[in-house]
């Protein structure tokens, strides 16, 4: 299930925005986690097969304290099954009203080798965790215990996380702008195809610092595309 | 599973605020579905155990519409699978920009003797729903084809509907004020309560309507429920 | 504080859109209650002084169940307060998830003389309020126990509802459209002014009914007013 | 530009919400005008082409009682300008905080020979519109002046409608559920489509009635496809 | 009304997510200010009994920029009467459409010795506050007057602020998280537990970036809770 | 179109919030772009007249990729159209779900010496837009493609944006508060005002700081305003 050297090594210089350009040419339009962004900009950059975890709304009388002694509560069981290099994904319904996780669930996940975390709810302890070498994406801080709004159910099945469908195993991107889920299946394609676009997006921003003109060189004309090839065999591969 | 015949003639006269006030006293502080009315007021009344259908969000490479052509498809499999009595309780993550589903499959789920339906979305072919005796419930018409936004996942486990934790064979009883959910673990005492409730409630609407101050009544002073327990004793049972 | 009898005539016929065109005229932008609709729409039209209640955010060891037993509590007061003729206006913080109240208690205002009710919020028992012949508006039912949201803190005090201030005697008018808040000070002049409005409103709709063009005649040429003059002296007064 | 009267008979009898499910067979995934609802449902049913005003917020130097007396303010012109047999489509930005227009400028559109208007604002005077014989769809009532929040600036340009695009002349369809926009150049394919799916639904519902699945009969097997065929044979085309 | 001490002291390392779950644990779900964060996270901590300022919508008869030469003007008085150690909390409807106050008012509170301010709406001249070694709590840059949108009407009565009851005196603490409130009755009580909470919850912490699974590590085995009875009698009291 | 260099030396040390209280002294109540911030602190700050671009919804037959493809696409040629000096502002509906325009082109409008770049929508890019020394506004970063949502419909036409009229040329200034719109006609007089009320402001605050209550400050006495009147004598023209 890992993604293979190169592939990670190119995912490390292509931004979210290219990558969700290159899906929106495949036809998928809903790929861009909504509403969340990174509490801690130092962090890695955050890549990984997705883990998921789904919330429900809280029940009182299942919701209390007491709940999280049981070893096999799915918050807890999720936190200690989530796979070195994976993403954690939080299905928590768009709500942060109460947090779908703190600093030490965090650090645990951080210390177990997870490639990083995203729900589409909040997390406490957030000046905490903006100090950890952690990637964390959420929509806003959320101190209330997480037992008034949010019931874990099940863990490594699909879930919709900010509006994006998320599939078990499908490939989590994150970097200062937002998240960017790409299916397993087409991934290899995708993050090859994304560099490629990488290079072409550089070579244009080089020319209109330079003083050129949008007009024939994005999209390129002919000529344009002759010059991005020629610009580009000099370039690293 | 089945609720007791007893049971299902109380519920016939109970408003679903009576039954959430009930499991207010119980430490239950979020048991009605947000956001949701019914579509046929005509309908009768809706009242059964839940069976689920989950949905995420639709990804343009699953969500075609050959989709539905495999007989295994959720959403087809659970209209077929859902028990006769039962409500059919979708979870759309409260989404009506696409439809749970349309006048086709609704009429089918009452042919097949289903309860009625509930969905946090909307559905389609409204104005036809309106017309069924089969009470459906939703948030506004919803007439884009649902492959646009919902992916059916998985049927009968625990969902979160308008805000509200739904786990299979939950007591669902809807009026034409909205929709309660029961726990099924304590939903014989809280009908019985709700009964009695009921009945007390009438006593003080009369009392009111008669010309009386609710200081003394609502809550009722000594003297209230004494007067009461003689009107209650005078009351069918 | 009561009204004259003239206008309590003239405000019968006259529309909260027209009250409101001339609130315009005399720099007053927000008098128009958001966000509330009349539940039973063959109650009486809703006329009368504000007489206020206000809610601030329930807190669970203030607000429980036994509270209501307090004969103080203001929410019980307030309703054995309202006076005859007055409309009780309810500061629910536009938030519909717990009740404003219920039926019994828009019964007992009801029987007390009262002349309707508003909250920004929600009723419960809505399906019995709309036979009551109480007009009432709320935004949209609201079935829990209003003490998960809602803390009575004081009566009879300028308060916000549906976003707009309401002083303690300002007239309060509703139809099937919505509800209007008339400063006290100035009512009569907008009374007097908004029946001659409504008066050339008339007019105007029946020369667009007999096919004439609303250019010239809304807003009206000197041609116009003067046939409106003719018009108007031969009408009621 | 007018449409073909074939067209305009079969328009009568196909819903919206099978109309948008031809137009996603296109890959045109927005074309429900989201957020509107009919006021008067026993008005006829709404086919035309579009004819758009475009407001933008307004301003309070420009944006006075008085603008509506040159003859040239564009709302008052449009409402002069718009073509018999046309839909009057505005922008109003999906803000229903003061109307778009009131009953007089409806009435006036409906004696000019209009097909219908649609706002994804709000209209004031609703309950006076609700009893025009002109289909009027809009998000909610809206009874302050339309100066505190809208300027008209100009009209029969492409505008966005409740989330949808309307370019001037495209087909629009409005029945119980809601408001469809079909594009004009492929709007005969369309139509002649939608009855036939609309045919096709009648014969499933009408087999759902009678108890069959809906698995092989919605979306149909080769059997399926076969028996409506004959049925479709035998029915009036 | 001061508090202790002590309390100050302990209040200055415990973060509001722990006071929030200790509240929790008491009942209390709703204790947390939604909606608002800190502007300047460079100033100390805000800890203090709460002074309440109250708005209500602006009337534009009332609310003109003569209003605040009043000297008795509610907003101004409330300014200068907020006793030294106060945090000014302002309920404005969660409207940031206007201001709740400016760079200057926020001065003058402290100057004078106040602790901190928090209102629900918004802040205008946030560049210079955030210059300020005063805790401001806010939800959003608010530049258009007050007056627009605010009338200020009493000071120091019970308010909502973001969702949660405020009653004066209630002690108010804010960190870089978020602004949390503690009923004034119970607050020692809270102080001390959530102390001792913070100290246990610095302990797990610290177990999981030594690499320990949280599983009988939070919530704590038997031998855990000894493990932390060893460590917490080493740690200073 | 110009403004005068004395207006942009002036506008260099207003704050948006003293000219939005300035606008409001003239009856304008609505000036200030809402729900939009600076995405690069650093950048200088933003002024010039307006040069708009507006966007209607997408529809997928006409906004694929191709598209960028035609010379005269109305997004490319409004950023080669835009004037060196003037602010680019776009319209795009408050909606963020895609980007209004990206790093490339934000590159290019700096380069042909435009003042800045407002939309009430959101960029992609914005972790590079944020270290270009070039002021842009917006809502959220919006990676997905723009042509999921924007159709570009024409240039320099009024427009809204952030629920604020924006006509060409009118004077947008932008700080690290936020963005605020003066019309053209009357802008010199406006400025002008500002700054002496910024001269008073900074009085004021000078008067706080140094330990002076508000009351008879702000709004001044006559014999503050006398102190005011000395001070500023002093203070540079």
């Amino acid at each position: 299930m890992a993604l293979t050297e190169q592939c990670m090594i190119k995912l490390q210089s292509i931004s979210t925005a290219t990558i969700n350009a290159v899906l929106f040419k495949r036809g998928l339009r809903n790929t861009y986690i909504r509403g969340v962004h990174l509490i801690n900009p130092s962090a890695k950059r955050m890549i990984g097969p997705a883990f998921t975890l789904r919330y429900i709304p809280a029940r009182e009388d299942l919701d209390h304290l007491e709940a999280f002694e049981h070893l096999g509560h799915p918050q807890r069981a999720a936190v200690e099954g989530c796979p070195a290099g994976a993403v954690f994904v939080i299905d928590a319904r768009e709500d942060a009203t109460a947090p779908s996780a703190g600093c030490i669930l965090l650090t645990r996940l951080m210390k177990r080798g997870c490639a990083g975390v995203v729900t589409d709810g909040g997390f406490r302890d957030t000046p905490a965790i903006a100090t950890l070498n952690f990637p964390a994406y959420h929509s806003r801080p959320a101190a209330p215990t997480s037992l008034v709004r949010h019931h874990a159910v099940d863990m490594n099945v699909p879930i919709g996380c900010g509006g994006v469908p998320v599939f078990p195993s499908d490939i989590i991107v994150g970097d200062a702008e937002g998240v960017v889920v790409i299916p397993r299946a087409i991934s290899p394609g995708v993050v090859a195809e994304a560099y490629e676009q990488a290079q072409f997006e550089a070579f244009v921003q080089k020319k209109v610092e330079d003083g050129q003109s949008v007009l024939g060189l994005y999209p390129p004309s002919a000529a344009t595309r002759e010059a991005y090839e020629r610009w580009r065999a000099g370039a690293p591969n």
